[in-house]
């Protein structure tokens, strides 16, 4: 993808991260609390003398609040959604004013594994309590009580982000016009939870995880993490993108004489689990995880998927991808028919996209025309 | 699956490994070569007069020679693909000599890792050389000429032993009857290399692997080796499948209060990669996924599919299966053509089934069915 310099007319340009501090008890649904936190965030774009067109970015697995534009004239790659955000652009922040965060329970700044606990002196690590998409959604409403943000203008979210999307019109039908679910699913399926699992035991069997206390001793347990990316990476990924990317190409050795022989896909995939090791905390990656294979809405409601789409007010928008075998279009089809009965106004577009479940991430045009179209036909009202 | 008794009378009944040595040097498709060996393999029927009756199964990923009946009266399971061979079963032992071996780079008895090098007394361990399809083939065809076979009435496998069948028919074009090629491919794709390195890494970046010198430091990389099995594991399951067997069942914990949840996906991986982690060689593990990584036939033949396939004389069956996506449907369809169009006498079923790659192994009647309606109607001649 080509990456717009900071001047160019449809970035957002050089952007601060700003941070706020919220004194608990801040309940959560496991039945603990949290004596205080911060969250980390980022906005884009001006509040409007209303405060009608505020637009809530809801990250995924591996995100965090830096979600679009540059921190200063050096820096190589813009925020992680910068493909979708700015002036011009399919979340066009030349109407809206838009809102990035990073979870509670991250690694980017917001208060999680890595952070004090108060009542230690330490760092929480494996103290860090369960969070849930529900709690994530209940911090985000703080932080919009904060910012003077009564009401969301749209909700908007890939994968777990697509999760927070719709919590927040169940949790708070009043203060979401729009949600925007993107390559999600109402709840994981058993082949969700499983590669979640291996995940976590590629980390926990790490000798330098120290049952989550490797950060007091002085480690990290980069071998598992970077395992652990590495099966994320090909599983959000498809096998025909991966074909047509890397097919049987070899990058070292001889294939006549197999010594040392290394397919691309292998160096591909043991780069990416590299540079994530070095940069994600490993306690975050198993909370997050467990918030995924936990996320189940209709639970509440009997397992009726309808019911629980009636208990929102919000307009909804669903997209998927066509080769999205984690989370498959089958799942937000459901949630779309789901929705529909339900009596709710419903959009959903399934995008032809060869990239996998990564698709949401990346600049696929037909997919950014979708979500940029939504977007300017939403009515903005205070 | 029910499990017969060695005194069913669809049962081979009690069943005793014979081992086999070879002199050599045996080279390998590496240069490198063998200095001895010894394969161990089981009998099941008896070799007909004018030994027109013999049909040789090879073994997947962790399989080996003990492919049906009992050790004694009280073995508590029988071989692995027993639901498949015995008196009147799909492979009739009443109409063929059945021969199932341990690959050469085993860990069941056959020279492989584990086994003493001669040139330094200690075991081979990570320099065992690399083994391919091809080698394979030819250490079955040494068994085959000790064995006095000179031509089989069939060669069948599936997954990696389909890969085996199919270079049967290519290296030795005069010596087989027919191929089965079960839940196959003609070569992996850039996912299914992804798939194997990520079990790999898991098992060279346990602290335990020790540069592959394990045995002789009298440890086992057994979280490495749980790790690749959890992974192959679920990859060789379809994600329906998967529902259907746990959907999200809870084994332990609750979910309300998100206490110590543990879903009945992951306790079964968990319980299935322990168990596979104590009885199979890690090295034999690293072998087993290069040689699937390395199989790629039509390399030598420019590329060209067709061309392979005319380079072949024996009669061929593919079968797959609906929900296979490690080996899906299209490769088997794919070689079925280029066979077709090669000029070979072919047959192709793709079979509605919902248990994945592993339905291979499975008593899927129709499956079944249609490996026994084709192996009754080949004709036998010496």
């Amino acid at each position: 993808m080509a990456q717009a310099a900071p001047s160019d007319q449809h970035s957002v340009g050089l952007v601060t991260a700003e941070s706020a501090d919220f004194s608990g008890p801040f309940p959560l649904a496991s039945g603990e609390s949290l004596p205080a936190y911060t969250l980390v965030y980022e906005c884009y774009g001006a509040l409007n003398a209303d405060r009608s067109n505020a637009l809530l970015i809801c990250h995924a697995l591996s995100g965090h609040h830096h979600a679009a534009g540059y921190y200063d004239l050096e820096d190589p790659k813009p925020g992680w959604w910068d493909t979708a955000i700015g002036p011009g652009k399919a979340i066009d922040t030349n109407r809206f004013f838009v809102v990035a965060l990073n979870n509670l329970g991250g690694c980017h700044g917001s208060t999680g594994p890595t952070s004090t606990n108060p009542a230690t002196g330490r760092p929480y690590g494996p103290d860090f309590p369960t969070v849930t998409v529900p709690d994530w959604v209940n911090a985000q409403a703080a932080l919009a009580d904060r910012l003077g943000i009564e009401r969301w203008a749209a909700v908007v979210g890939g994968s777990l982000g697509g999760m927070q999307a719709l919590q927040w019109a169940l949790s708070y039908p009043d203060r979401v016009g729009a949600t925007v679910a993107i390559a999600s699913t109402p709840r994981l399926s058993a082949q969700n939870i499983a590669f979640n699992e291996i995940a976590r035991q590629a980390i926990t069997a790490d000798p330098d995880f120290r049952e989550g206390r490797y950060l007091e001793a002085g480690v990290v347990p980069t071998a598992g993490l970077r395992l652990a990316r590495m099966l994320g990476h090909v599983t959000y990924q498809s096998d025909d993108g991966l074909r047509e990317k890397f097919g049987r190409a070899v990058r070292t050795g001889d294939l006549d004489i197999l010594q040392d022989v290394q397919f691309q896909v292998e160096s591909y995939l043991q780069y990416q689990g590299k540079s994530f090791s070095r940069r994600f905390d490993a306690n975050t990656y198993l909370l997050m995880t467990r918030a995924l294979d936990y996320f189940d809405p209709a639970r509440a409601f009997g397992d009726d998927l309808v019911a629980t789409f009636a208990a929102m007010k919000a307009k909804l928008l669903f997209i998927s991808f066509t080769t999205d075998w984690r989370f498959p279009s089958a799942r937000s089809r459901e949630m779309a028919l789901a929705a529909l009965r339900a009596g709710r106004e419903v959009s959903y577009v399934d995008v032809d996209a060869a990239q996998g479940h990564d698709a949401f991430l990346l600049p696929v045009p037909r997919y950014l025309e979708v979500l940029g179209t939504y977007l300017r036909g939403l009515e903005l009202r205070p």
